[in-house]
């Protein structure tokens, strides 16, 4: 089951680093800048939520995680060199993936840890929506968590079911598929109807 | 004595996300945006501060931060509602009092780690300063703190007196008073001539 | 030995306070914002991977690090208030030096805690490269790191080499300077060469 996880979480590394690959792309950075701004908003998020919780940083002793980077990376733009454009539509979709496993697996770690519900909602709005927030920073852009878009919205909704679903005994996977797919749901919503 | 601590911090933590509203409101930020630059304001100093201190982040088991946080964004929101503008002289005077509270706080609990007395003036600086500085660089602005309107050194000067008055064994509630006084005298002084 | 380790490093950051205390001034800040942007540059980078690789952060107890950063920005400040400009390539030589003990320092940091190897030369980068990051995110310039200039590239191949060499059993002052010079020699190259 475990490895489970680890591989949904290596999908959702993959699927923020190639949204930092398509950034870095619009903004005509070289080669490592393209690694560090995908880097950033794959792991950036999580890296935060470890150090405010004060457990090992997931991906320093992990090479699995910075391995799904460089191949997304390396993919990414091998697929920009032939068709010079992404599907957004795709990209959006991954991406919608991939926000919903970041933020259940970030208030799972926390709510492992016994920490208020509160702080547990904010683990999975930091670790679905704070490597975006860095790399938006470091693109210069303004941040599109500060903007809206009902992103940050759809993690607490979905963190929120999945606490109370903890709380009330509900199995964890079950608990962790309600939340995951509330988050999805909302977000494929915002995107239909925005 | 600590629960009156505890609310002379919460007091600092509502001028401060009032300060961050303020701001995301001028930049026309939504609601969960206002509530993001809001926190980072109020809690993002303390929260690098125990990171680099390696001590549990305040706000991660004590859910009054948060709440503090959730109420003061949400009034200053319906007092924008109803009058448009925010007295800037009354902000500026519960800044004085965040910031003079905030450094003290932050310097107190350096030096019960027994940290060199410019790492402690440090502390104090990064509690009383950076929450500041993540705001701005969210916002886009060039952060206040770099532009100088001699707000950091004013906790330099506060932090420094709380540190040799303890070093004289003066009793704690003493130093922190001189200390935050002086702060508070010297921020409002510079408002006044600046 | 260590000793002398010591002292490379307050050089670099030295060099990096210096490096920070040069662009503050081309954008006209005041005393305090040189300082704050000078220490985090130098400092920046070794302190984001104290955090994540759990360590206490390396300056907290130790002054020697702030006393050497105010003195190097006290002497930029006089030298600029004499001669209105800096020898530009004196700095770039200095600032190699200063990426290539930062990086190997890193390194070394990472791989006595037994850490994959792609981990070692990710702490090598940060510790190089990210107080720069902080600093141009600060003064609000896009990143150096992110538009290459070869200099992030330098750090990979200089604690690569040094981490093999580790692992072939070669003794760690050995290895250390083969590493430390290929950096040097590689950012020197593209120096003269760009």
């Amino acid at each position: 089951m475990n490895e489970l996880y680890h591989w949904f979480d290596l999908l959702g590394v993959a699927v923020f680093a190639i949204s930092g690959t398509l950034i870095a792309h619009n903004k005509s950075m070289d080669g490592f800048g393209v690694i560090v701004l995908a880097s950033v908003t794959a792991i950036g998020g999580g890296t935060i939520r470890d150090l405010i919780l004060d457990v090992p940083v997931f991906w320093v002793s992990d090479t699995s995680y910075i391995i799904t980077i460089l191949v997304a990376v390396a993919l990414t733009i091998l697929w920009l060199n032939h068709r010079q454009s992404f599907p957004n539509y795709y990209l959006q979709l991954a991406d919608a993936f991939g926000l919903s496993f970041f933020a259940i697996m970030g208030a799972r770690k926390a709510i492992m840890l016994e920490v208020p519900d509160t702080t547990v909602v904010i683990m999975a709005v930091m670790t679905g929506c704070f490597g975006g927030v860095i790399r938006d920073v470091l693109a210069r852009e303004i941040p599109m968590l500060l903007k809206g878009e009902l992103y940050a919205i759809t993690c607490i909704a979905g963190a929120t079911l999945y606490t109370q679903l903890i709380h009330l005994n509900v199995v964890d996977e079950l608990a962790m598929i309600a939340g995951g797919i509330t988050i999805l749901l909302l977000r494929l919503a915002a995107l239909r109807w925005k």
